[in-house]
């Protein structure tokens, strides 16, 4: 049976002042009046019930995940108790799935991205199933073509198209490449033979753990020591020492690069990252003279901005250009557009004043 | 004796979004603790005592002044029916003061400008009633020596120097001109015989009352019905139908245009009519980057920068450039200082969207 493991874990600095340590990214109403998380539920439909859907997140957003999608069973949140990257969170999943369903098949995917339209997402989710069904051990990926040579992602080379009759958009996967330099980035996108990772991935649950007792073989024994522990009344203290004691390390360096049959999907789906306020534009679209507005704004020769007002207060920009304006009810960023990177600078900064109310 | 009377009629559009209708500009605390009329007050010190000032303004303000300035007589406060600029405001000041004291003399100011000192304005303001008393139909006018070709002001071009006893600093006036266009305001600072029209005035109550009677005679003929009804129960509807039927003019035009005997002192203060937000930085100053912060401000590789920030909320500028950005409870503006005008234009457009509750 298909289960979905939604990975909830970004701590989604790149959202403030919206963002914040409690409420991240994955709980916001970014593009529409559902949040993130709630719109990746929702983008499922009828491929996975309530039951067999399950969230992976740090302890501190797992009250506020479960207020947003009251539709999961009790046991469907996770809580990670402190951040060790996706690998270790992968596991701890993979175990919960194989609990009921030893023949269970994963779909992991994060709860931050913005895919559309639902039903050809749900048919390449099927398309996959198709092909972890035919070959077990096999880890299925999807690789998003690259629309310009992004330094953000990391990549997925294709090599020879699979010839499966799923689809012909299959390849083997040749190598996962780290996030590339500017030089890199542009060859990867002039050979037409790399994809973005898009981070969501299909397999058997059982591949994924076997694979990490292979090749991680100290995550493994942490991971089976909190699994032994599952149903006793130890498990809250077993799950904090031996998730703690974990090595955080990617899936993608955890497995991926020593797997042998692993095959990408090239994407049918509209796909973004929303990876910071710029994101907005490509999501809303722009109007005639280049601004994404959400909330109430008046703008006087204004263009190329993005407005982003809470609740009915107004925003007047005069004369701006390439600007990122958000109101929040207790803070305001105005950024250049250019400048848009330094917003980590700006969390640090609010760290080290102290000023714990903004993060 | 001295009185004093100071105008408070602006509205205050281009300190929106902290001025409003029902707050304009001199009910604000733009630069300190007070509020710009409570500071003119302030600044009178012992030159004229509480039940000798009283402020001129419109009737939606009466109320948040009188709040202001507790300590001023109860009738001190004089509310227009509507806007009739200058003249008929210093009219109906000088019959109020009148009432009393056949032998007024009058010191008129505005309730938005910053001056400093407040021992060398008061000093200044007894050299003008000297000049006043040694001449009793003499006008004194207050002069500000013009630091660049603004086009914002009106000019007095001075004459010969009056040779009086209480200071060299004193001239005939030769002519009161217009806000001038930018190669005229260019001609007149190099003259060096030009000053910006302080909108400050000393005179004789009756003196100023004669000069409106022979130059405004339709005025001075709705301010002697006003003041006829003085004391009956009357006197509001009275006030309500002479004043409105009024042709709005100002004491420039109405008078000093006429006058023969007017003098002009070169103001030994310092003086700052606080006309746009970018006058903050004049007043407050600037710290090492170029920037005037009020209010709690987290700035990265920001200049040149203004920010305003009400009780506790935090703005963070990110790469900005000689922005502008205010933040009130309701409403943020976000402005390049060069389109710093244009405000006047958000004004409008928020009348034309019926936007009433930011006006």
């Amino acid at each position: 049976m298909l289960h979905a493991v939604i990975m909830a874990g970004g701590s989604g600095t790149r959202f403030w002042p919206l963002s914040r340590a409690a409420t991240p990214k994955q709980l916001l109403r970014l593009a529409g009046q559902r949040s993130m998380i709630q719109t990746t539920v929702d983008r499922l439909g009828d491929l996975v019930s309530a039951e067999r859907t399950m969230i992976v997140t740090n302890r501190r957003q797992a009250a506020a995940i479960a207020e947003q999608l009251p539709s999961l069973a009790s046991d469907a949140i996770v809580g990670e108790p402190c951040k060790r990257d996706t690998a270790p969170c992968i596991g701890l999943a993979a175990n919960h799935v194989l609990r009921d369903d030893p023949d269970a098949i994963m779909a992991v995917m994060p709860a931050d991205h913005v895919i559309r339209p639902d039903d050809v997402f749900q048919q390449a989710i099927r398309q996959a199933t198709t092909l972890v069904e035919a070959s077990p051990g096999r880890i299925v990926t999807f690789g998003i073509k690259p629309s310009y040579p992004a330094e953000i992602f990391g990549y997925i080379h294709r090599g020879e198209a699979l010839g499966d009759p799923s689809g012909s958009n299959v390849y083997r996967v040749q190598q996962f490449r780290e996030k590339p330099d500017a030089v890199a980035a542009a060859e990867y996108l002039a050979s037409g033979q790399y994809y973005w990772n898009s981070g969501i991935f299909v397999w058997h649950a059982r591949t994924i753990l076997d694979a990490l007792a292979e090749h991680q073989a100290e995550l493994f024994e942490h991971l089976k020591q909190i699994e032994s522990a599952w149903g006793t009344d130890q498990y809250n203290a077993v799950l904090e020492r031996e998730f703690t004691a974990i090595r955080g390390i990617s899936i993608d360096y955890a497995v991926m690069e020593h797997a042998t049959d692993v095959a990408v999907i090239e994407a049918p789906f509209d796909w973004d990252d929303v990876g910071s306020w710029q994101s907005l534009s490509r999501l809303q679209g722009t109007d005639d003279a280049g601004n994404t507005v959400i909330g109430r704004h008046l703008g006087v020769n204004t263009r190329g901005t993005i407005v982003r007002s809470d609740g009915d207060h107004l925003v007047v920009t005069l004369g701006l250009r390439d600007c990122i304006v958000v109101h929040a009810p207790d803070a305001t960023l105005v950024a250049n557009k250019h400048d848009e990177e330094s917003i980590r600078e700006v969390v640090r900064r609010l760290e080290e004043q102290g000023w714990n109310d903004f993060l």
